[in-house]
């Protein structure tokens, strides 16, 4: 496994391969790995010829008064973990080499960045695609693999990608939990014991909505309704969304006709988890 | 000479030169074709073993009250000359293929393109950074030629790509002129008998700063006040700016130390003309 740090190498590294007609598959990471950034890279690995991660904590999608200081990194046990599920580079640069002196240029997606968590985080898209655009020019991947638990950032880039033409498949990985429904996520770190079992309330309202769809209820206030109850039930949970949107425009919906995202936001503790699931009516 | 119209046919031309080990050279226009685009053509040509140009009138990069419809069109006579130059591919998209329904991404350059055109402007260089990040991304070359006339055009790719690591060289081609000085245009189809001898007033305006600077003058508003006066002498011309900027930054000059762009803008009859040196102390 090699470990690239620099924007020159890897692009010298990818043209390689595409000379040699090789695949290349990508995941873009924030590090500290869980089962859930694995499973992306080991499906990468069954997409491509050649498997490439980066590990780039990403400072233009956090917001001023967010943790990006604070995030949780380990980039000894991240290469080690990477190199067990056969990741062929490890590209990790850093923030001088990605936003040099005088970096002035920004990739906005519109509408799909709008609500949920563009409305909770100002400017988290515009880091989110700016980097990731920027990545793809480095990495130049045949695909690269996301996962669904930021599904937001999914449709988000998949738009970029369409828009802009960028020559990349984008694929969705479905979301990772842990056996008790915990959505694995780095900041999971940051729950105490009594956090966590509020946080399990998450999953668990999206269980409920699931249980409910299939029974029939297509009415989105009783859904929400119940998906709220559950979530107010832990005292250490603070909601800051619980919507219903249409799973490809994320247009509101009232009631639920096709594919509808229920997607939740909240504070537990001192985290800010998301998850969410796709009611199919 | 191929004629491509989809998005889809030109990055499999692309990939398949790519994979040949050939160099692709590109030159994006807008069609109309002067001998200021014949000679960036040329120019691509000594840089490339395949040379591709774009005709597409950007709807993006047109303000609401600005030319967009009226914009001078002759495809026939375009395939003609670019034939005549030797191009390999003219790709030549419907509004669709760019834009399809639901497009909303948008890439945009910030310091460079607030003042001059983009202040004058408003979302044009944001119309011709996403419409050239996508011919990039589909044409997918390794060098693109600018014309200097668009100067703060081609500051404002030239930071795209290094911003986001786009692998595509960059150059500039110096300016072309009509023999008595006129810089050449496909918006001076624009001027009447009489409007093209006050247009002239703009690269004689010019001249005159060069003079004064080569006879060592280099205060900003001296030189900006013999400008003003030179183009006020034309009944026709109406001053849109006239300004020193670093020809870097585009950061105002009063003083001329370094490289300094002076750049005009100018309403001539129903034309808006701009011309430009980098006045060098």
């Amino acid at each position: 496994m090699r470990v690239i740090d620099t924007l020159a190498e890897m692009q010298q590294q990818a043209d390689q391969w595409r000379r040699e007609g090789l695949r290349i598959g990508f995941v873009p990471t924030m590090g500290y790995f869980h089962e859930g950034h694995l499973a992306l890279m080991r499906h990468a690995r069954t997409l491509a010829d050649k498997t490439v991660i980066s590990i780039f904590v990403n400072p233009t999608q956090f917001g001023p008064n967010e943790d990006f200081e604070a995030y949780p990194r380990d980039m000894d046990r991240d290469l080690e973990l990477a190199r067990g599920v056969g990741v062929d580079v490890v590209f990790a640069p850093t923030v001088d080499q990605m936003y040099p002196p005088g970096f002035q240029t920004y990739v906005q997606v519109e509408e799909v960045t709008r609500p949920l968590c563009g409305r909770s985080r100002p400017g988290h898209f515009r880091g989110v695609a700016t980097v990731v655009a920027k990545l793809f020019q480095v990495v130049k991947p045949h695909v690269a693999v996301f996962g669904q638990k930021d599904y937001q950032q999914l449709l988000t880039i998949r738009r970029m990608v369409e828009d802009l033409a960028m020559d990349v498949q984008v694929v969705g990985h479905p979301i990772v939990r842990e056996a008790d429904g915990l959505a694995m996520s780095s900041r999971n770190t940051y729950l105490s014991e009594e956090d966590r079992r509020d946080a399990l309330l998450l999953s668990r309202s999206l269980e409920e909505a699931r249980r409910l769809v299939s029974k029939g209820e297509r009415n989105g206030e009783v859904i929400l309704g119940a998906v709220r109850r559950i979530l107010a039930s832990g005292p250490r949970v603070r909601i800051d969304y619980a919507e219903l949107r249409d799973a490809e425009t994320l247009e509101p919906v009232q009631h639920l006709e096709g594919p509808t995202l229920l997607a939740l936001a909240a504070h537990v503790g001192r985290a800010r988890l998301i998850d969410n699931t796709v009611l199919e009516p």
